[in-house]
């Protein structure tokens, strides 16, 4: 269902992911899945979070760039569409890091250290040193890529709402700080707009002031819509969750998929590992003989049949396990069918990708154009509302 | 005393100065007069702080740019020469929040609580709230600032030398970290960084990878110039501390001249001002009647004469003072001379500015320019020593 509304006119999106290299299914189901639907409807900004990967890897971000390109051929391979949606590299785009400086200025730091992620982290990474002052900035640089975009919507799945929240903390705080009061932003009516500046352009006649805050406006002007309809036009909208499916998906070992279990299927691998990596893998535990009847709704492999199968293959699937009527090595081949069938598209732009290294660097330098020139927008609207100058160029 | 070395091969001097409006004698004495000293012999980069000043003005900025102007301004006016040093804002550099990002990821929390005036100060700014990330950050904002140009010196007076710990800690942790292997710095040896290279290729030969960390080099070639002789190659060479001048400077009420304590003589101070301030200055508190004797050790308006006044009207006047030679309305005339002819080409200097904004417009837009060039330079060793990949064009 492609809406026919030109892409920028369409309600923002913004995302991204860390260069952790290589994707697994649960990536793909838990994030990019999902990315590929949203292109047709939202104006999408996909990026590798390379910054970000500094806060864990600082000691040696060697691995980095590789990491990104692996990432990068993900994104393109589960079929994001660099012609409907913009897909760049943090580092690629400075003011990610001068957001992130100006934004530091108003976070206060309990806000960081009441992240529950933060003691968490430190904990289970304990080999690592992450006593520092980026690892406690990690959700205010966040904050910063996503504010940087002035995005509508962050899809994140259901577990990560929480994540969010901070950054609509921090956009409400700016926007309490700075009120929105000079926002060129859309659906601004004109008419307020030209009261505003009216009302600025008496007062820099009083005053023999050239710069005023939006609170010296406010109380120069009660008359204007400034103090409550223009005020809420503001220069970082609080962007809104926008829930997208995250389905449980287990590896082969049962729990969760992640690549520290070592559990994953991996996007790029072939259908025999596919096939291999499933065939061992575990099921309903009471189920030890052929002839034992199983439960599946206490079988992992079920939970992959109801992400990646028909509605007919999981009923059959579920009433052969129930009544032993197959055996796991038969539901997990129809299982295997599935999978490989779902990768295989994704291989196939993968392979197109990597034989093109140039397309692919083409398409990271438009991005990076793209995705500079909107993040510029909004930090000549921040430098605005907050009374500071813009760069000189 | 001309140096007639070409400036850029000269070593490199960095400093800066929050954005505090008009300046004082205090810090003409304090910083510029020494900085005017230094464009001779250096390489000089002086800024002004705007990003600084958003650290304790967040609430509202809207005066920055003007007080901006208003240094920029007094830098001219107290001689430094768009010739000899580059003048600069850094909100003009995005590299500064760049930096500052990435060596947000490598310093300790710890080192920065443990800065003396980080509590000092939310003790002394009580009303407003600086328990925020961004102030928290301030040494390492200023510490980016500083390793950002890769100067040899930066020029303190000797109140302040602790202050530049911090940037020489958080620069040696960097070089530990990433050690210089790859710096194509002045002053490698063209056959270590042969030996260097073909290690990394052969390494890339054999492992199929295409970037090493340094670690990962220096363990495949113990036998080049890599571990001890190459590593001493740093981009971030650790800042020396260039003590200047720092004399004790009082205010007309005998405290330290500070705009905060209301007691300056200001830069921009017309004649009549500064000898009417003067005028009503405090002295020795013993000598009541113009019959009592003085001693200029203990009184304030010396203080100012040992800075501005000649040694023979320095002579007469302790001689006047103990023995109740002279008035102290004669010896506050006597300093008037003297500070009114240290003004005097200061304000004609200013005059000139004044008139001709599109004149400093010019010098900051090529100064912002020049900033841009050398910060991207480090940008890009800082990069490169990383691992990380330089940013797309």
């Amino acid at each position: 269902m492609t809406d026919q509304t030109p892409l920028s006119s369409r309600p923002r999106v913004l995302s991204g992911m860390r260069p952790t290299g290589r994707l697994h299914l649960g990536n793909y189901m838990g994030a990019l899945y999902n990315w590929v639907q949203l292109q047709h409807e939202y104006d999408c900004f996909f990026f590798i979070a390379d910054l970000h990967a500094l806060t864990t890897e600082y000691f040696d971000p060697s691995g980095i760039p590789a990491s990104s390109d692996d990432v990068i051929l993900d994104f393109l391979a589960a079929g994001l569409d660099p012609n409907l949606c913009t897909l760049f590299v943090q580092q690629d785009v400075p003011a990610h890091s001068e957001l992130h400086t100006l934004l530091s200025m108003i976070t206060p730091v309990t806000w960081l250290e009441r992240v529950p992620t933060y003691k968490d982290q430190q904990e289970q990474l304990k080999e690592k040193d992450l006593a520092t002052y980026g690892f406690l900035g990690y959700p205010l640089l966040q904050s910063a890529d996503i504010l940087l975009y002035q995005p509508k919507y962050v899809p994140v799945g259901k577990d990560q709402e929480a994540h969010v929240e901070i950054t609509r903390e921090i956009a409400r705080r700016f926007n309490q700080l700075y009120p929105g009061s000079f926002s060129m932003a859309e659906g601004a009516a004109p008419w307020e707009l030209e009261a505003v500046k009216k009302t600025a352009r008496k007062l820099a006649n009083d005053s023999k002031k050239e710069h005023f805050t939006p609170h010296e406006l406010i109380a120069a002007a009660p008359q204007t819509k400034l103090k409550s309809g223009y005020g809420t036009e503001t220069i970082l909208p609080v962007p809104e969750v926008l829930l997208t499916p995250s389905p449980k998906l287990p590896g082969t070992d049962g729990r969760k998929m992640s690549k520290s279990y070592g559990n994953t299927i991996m996007l790029a691998d072939p259908e025999p590992e596919v096939r291999a990596k499933l065939k061992t893998m575990v099921t309903d535990p009471a189920r030890i003989r052929r002839t034992d009847t199983g439960n599946p709704d206490v079988c992992p492999v079920f939970d992959l049949h109801r992400v990646f199968s028909t509605v007919e293959i999981q009923e059959k699937a579920a009433e052969g396990c129930r009544t032993a009527g197959i055996g796991c090595i038969e539901c997990k081949g129809w299982l295997a069918d599935a999978v490989v069938d779902v990768l295989a598209p994704i291989q196939q732009r993968r392979a197109h990708y990597e034989a093109n290294p140039a397309l692919v660097e083409e398409i990271l330098t438009a991005g990076a154009a793209k995705a500079r020139a909107r993040a510029t927008q909004t930090m000549h609207e921040v430098r605005e509302v907050m009374g500071l100058r813009q760069p000189r160029p």
